[in-house]
């Protein structure tokens, strides 16, 4: 038998029981929030029409589509002539939540309350160049509110997204902050420094990178880019003059947008959010961004992003869009969401610590197996021990304790039962703490009882 | 904005919340089960290498794989040609859980206990054609033990699926039975018999049918399919013949096959595994049956099917496959397992009513909005019943009592808290149960406590 490459697909991961369970304990806890928060689970299916994929993520979305191929007489047919990608293709994987959760809503208006509060934890696939942090099967964790054009929904959305954020261990403010903008507050900024809506997203990629370049690297790659000096310098001077605080943010916007109907608009929308968060678990992390820009194609009103102290690279984000689902249904109807990013919060819970040391889920207990007569004792004291609430393991072949320990230990499993002839003869157990090395003899029934209060 | 097709995929399904939530009831019972038995869970990528699923399913499984079609340059070179369906693909999607185990227990060798229980619980995909309760994207919830040839592990295995299904609601040997056998009993029965190996698959295949199309029919089969008529005699007679209970099933096996080496060393193995089970979860429901032949490839040692009394075909199923592993780590490692067929024990739950009234997950208050103005205060009295562990809901938009308890009806919420300005200033809420239509105002402070004594 030779040994065949077993390891998992090229930027695609296995995840071993201790790592399931710790996604699984980021994952339970947001989940409950979400639904603490009203909103329901949706589940859709790991492909997706190809029409209904391409043309919503860009060009290069486009390219990371991973495509089924077409089987049977369909592929055949294809390939008797020339056939190019999309010919043989007649679906594709998902490749974010938003688009089916999109397709759900035109398909099931009828089924669906009038307001669909909807989260959904499912992987996505992305053919991109696998690397550090980046993969090509990942979750995404979305929460959508479809169907209601109140600002009260970003205030939740916001709140939901905190609250999980706090619940993990992480403080609000201090851990991470959630930057707030508007679309229309952001389209009239560009504007009052005199660019149009064709240079807007080149300028706000060179402006993204303050942090990185500096002043004078982002001056230089803005007219590198071709901007005009004289808008270049007004923005680099807001970008590294802008107040901080919300309310002196609002002002300082005002004086520049405030002749722009829809910064005006915007700028009050941005008002409302911060009233409804006061109050709620948002409360102490929202700060006002007007550069803050999330991509620039399908978001129509408030955006938002979670960025982690000391970690570059967003932990999740999100915004209103309330054009898509028109796409879909033939009719508008608004919406807003905000997706947490699953990979990036367990790197940073790790590098913090912030697991708990025992993880729901795993063993508790390993009955010790004695020798092949005790086999059918060791199992019906194992379901006894089950029937109490214990997780318990049964080591499957008879053999030295050493040997049994040893597995418990790799097991993480704490307490070991022993039951030997002896002690089946006078219906009790030894029970023995593998931590401590403390060894107790009990009566059978008590065994359950005992080792509840200790785990 | 025309209309798109905005159905799922051919074959796959979009779950809505209440089938999400009635899934989930199902799953977490099943994971909590396996978790008592001591399994860990295991997660695996939804693409494997092809050459990790070509040749393992039978020429039929082959053509059921669907495949991922390569991408950029590597797409372009095999178009150049005249490619075959395999030159388009790298990658398929998975087709079970089995495969990808044995593939993460070559891979993980060191890292992984010597003796591994994982359990599986994920989507897998066929491209079978689309029928009645036949999916290409399903659910499978696998339960195995690498690493052990002790017969305990199929007791245990056998014990866990029983317990899953007693905690749903079932009562083992009324409801559903396991149907146990052996490979090397089948085997040594078919000799017996007078039918070379090359022939067993196409007779069991017939006899499987005696309920369906009774004796007569079975026995054209058969002869149809080229077999003696002195074989065919005997097989039917055997058939129809056979005892039921478990130790006259024995001694009736014993006085056909024992003069096998390997139906000896079956029959001894089948008491073992009877005589593990007793006193577990599965004690009254494990019934020999000499005939049970779980297709036929990969199985080594004891095969089980669930059976539910009132639905034709399997609810689950697996067995005992000492080689699968050994096709990947190179080394012989033996390995058991069992499967539950959740699509369809969700519809016998279904149709028997077995599922919980309400399902944890769904919002249990709808906090009612009463004006723009009560926007603020109705958002933080919703964070205070959040905090008390509350899953509250709050209507978006100000408007009419009678539409927003129309909407928590619709989402199944029971109660309603609504918030006035008159009752803002006095720092009362009234809480509304929209079942009875009892209502009642009560301190802002109580109305926590009042809603979870009610829930």
């Amino acid at each position: 038998m030779a040994k065949r490459n077993t390891s998992p697909v090229s930027g695609t991961r296995d995840f071993l029981p201790l790592e399931v369970l710790r996604r699984r304990y980021v994952v339970d806890i947001i989940e409950s929030v979400y639904q603490s928060y009203g909103f329901e689970p949706l589940e859709t299916p790991a492909m997706e029409r190809l029409e209904t994929l391409l043309g919503k993520y860009g060009e290069e979305g486009d390219q990371l589509i991973f495509r089924i191929l077409k089987r049977g007489e369909k592929l055949d047919r294809e390939l008797r002539d020339r056939p190019a990608e999309n010919d043989l293709a007649d679906s594709g994987l998902r490749y974010d939540l938003t688009v089916p959760l999109a397709r759900v809503a035109a398909q099931y208006q009828m089924e669906l309350p009038r307001i669909f509060k909807r989260y959904q934890v499912q992987p996505v696939f992305r053919a991109d160049r696998p690397a550090k942090g980046r993969f090509r099967e990942f979750f995404q964790c979305d929460l959508d509110v479809v169907g209601s054009s109140s600002l009260l929904v970003e205030a939740e959305l916001l709140g939901a997204a905190s609250e999980v954020l706090e619940r993990l261990g992480f403080a609000g403010g201090r851990d991470y902050r959630i930057r707030l903008n508007h679309r229309a507050v952001l389209r009239a900024l560009m504007e009052a420094a005199g660019l149009g809506v064709e240079r807007e997203e080149t300028a706000l990629v060179a402006v993204d990178k303050l942090d990185k370049i500096g002043r004078a690297g982002v001056e230089q790659e803005l007219i590198e880019r071709g901007l005009p000096r004289e808008t270049v310098a007004r923005l680099v001077d807001w970008l590294e003059n802008r107040p901080s605080g919300n309310p002196e943010t609002i002002s300082w916007l005002r004086e520049r947008v405030e002749s722009f109907e829809h910064g005006r608009r915007g700028i009050e929308e941005l008002g409302e959010v911060l009233r409804y968060v006061g109050g709620g678990a948002a409360e102490s992390c929202v700060d006002l961004d007007p550069f803050l820009a999330r991509g620039l194609s399908y978001y129509t009103g408030p955006i938002f992003e979670i960025n982690f102290e000391g970690f570059s690279g967003s932990a999740g984000g999100g915004g209103r869009y309330d054009d898509l689902i028109g796409l879909f249904s033939g009719r508008q109807v608004p919406a807003s969401g905000i997706s947490l990013g699953l990979e990036r919060i367990l790197l940073i819970l790790d590098e913090r610590g912030l697991f708990p040391e025992r993880l729901t889920g795993q063993p508790q207990v390993l009955a010790t197996l004695f020798a092949p007569e005790t086999i059918a004792p060791t199992l019906q004291l194992a379901h006894r021990l089950r029937e109490s609430g214990l997780r318990v393991d049964v080591y499957p072949e008879p053999g030295k304790y050493g040997k049994q320990f040893k597995y418990a230990d790799q097991r993480h499993i704490r307490f070991a039962v022993l039951l030997s002839p002896r002690e089946i003869a006078q219906d009790v157990v030894t029970v023995k703490d593998l931590t401590s090395g403390e060894q107790v003899e009990l009566a059978t029934e008590k065994a359950a009882g005992w080792l509840l209060e200790r785990l």
